[in-house]
């Protein structure tokens, strides 16, 4: 193994050691960033998420749930048995991206006259 | 046409009409922030971007900047004729994106270990 920095970029990060490049191989999609807003807002189940006005697909919302809990950005807790089902939580590495979400938020609606922000809600 | 929020949603933004959702229509993808980064840092021409360590393609580049430039947050400017090649800005709408490249940047720089800031360049 040499210590150039393409090889060593190539072992450790999928693109490069940018944390930006690194933070968009977690985010970089049009839906995994409406589910850390849901979470956000205080959504945790699955029924929850389906219900947003974007009406993610049931497999995208499968398989992002799915990279976020591999990623150690979401959690989950099963609240029902037979069948099984589960509520989803952030971790702090999740919380750790309401700056983004925020940031997100400011740039959309300064430049998308008409937006209005989401509420949180206190229940599902 | 009615009043009701859905069929506005429908005639007026792409998904809903959260700002949140709004700003991924243009922005949720791998590379368009990684383009948006390269120009913060100073990069201008089309050569310069594909030799950001990422190796974007040539035709993910050309789509990328193609849509940025319809949605009015990049210009381009010929620095040479026969053939005419370009040089990108940012717009003002553009560069308030910079929240969202440091909040990408705080987050991929805590939670991505062995990353590094990329530096601003004085040429290409």
């Amino acid at each position: 193994m040499t210590d150039d920095l393409d090889t060593r970029d190539k072992l450790t990060f999928d693109r490069s050691h940018c944390p930006i490049a690194c933070a968009l191989d977690n985010l970089g999609d049009k839906w995994t960033l409406l589910i850390i807003r849901d979470l956000l807002l205080g959504k945790k189940r699955y029924q929850a998420f389906l219900l947003s006005p974007e009406k993610i697909a049931t497999n995208i919302l499968a398989d992002r749930l799915k990279k976020l809990k591999t990623a150690g950005i979401i959690t989950q807790q099963a609240y029902q048995q037979n069948p099984t089902r589960y509520e989803y939580f952030l971790t702090q590495k999740g919380e750790d991206l309401r700056p983004v979400i925020e940031a997100l938020l400011v740039w959309g609606k300064a430049h998308h006259p008409g937006t209005k922000t989401f509420q949180p809600i206190n229940h599902q």
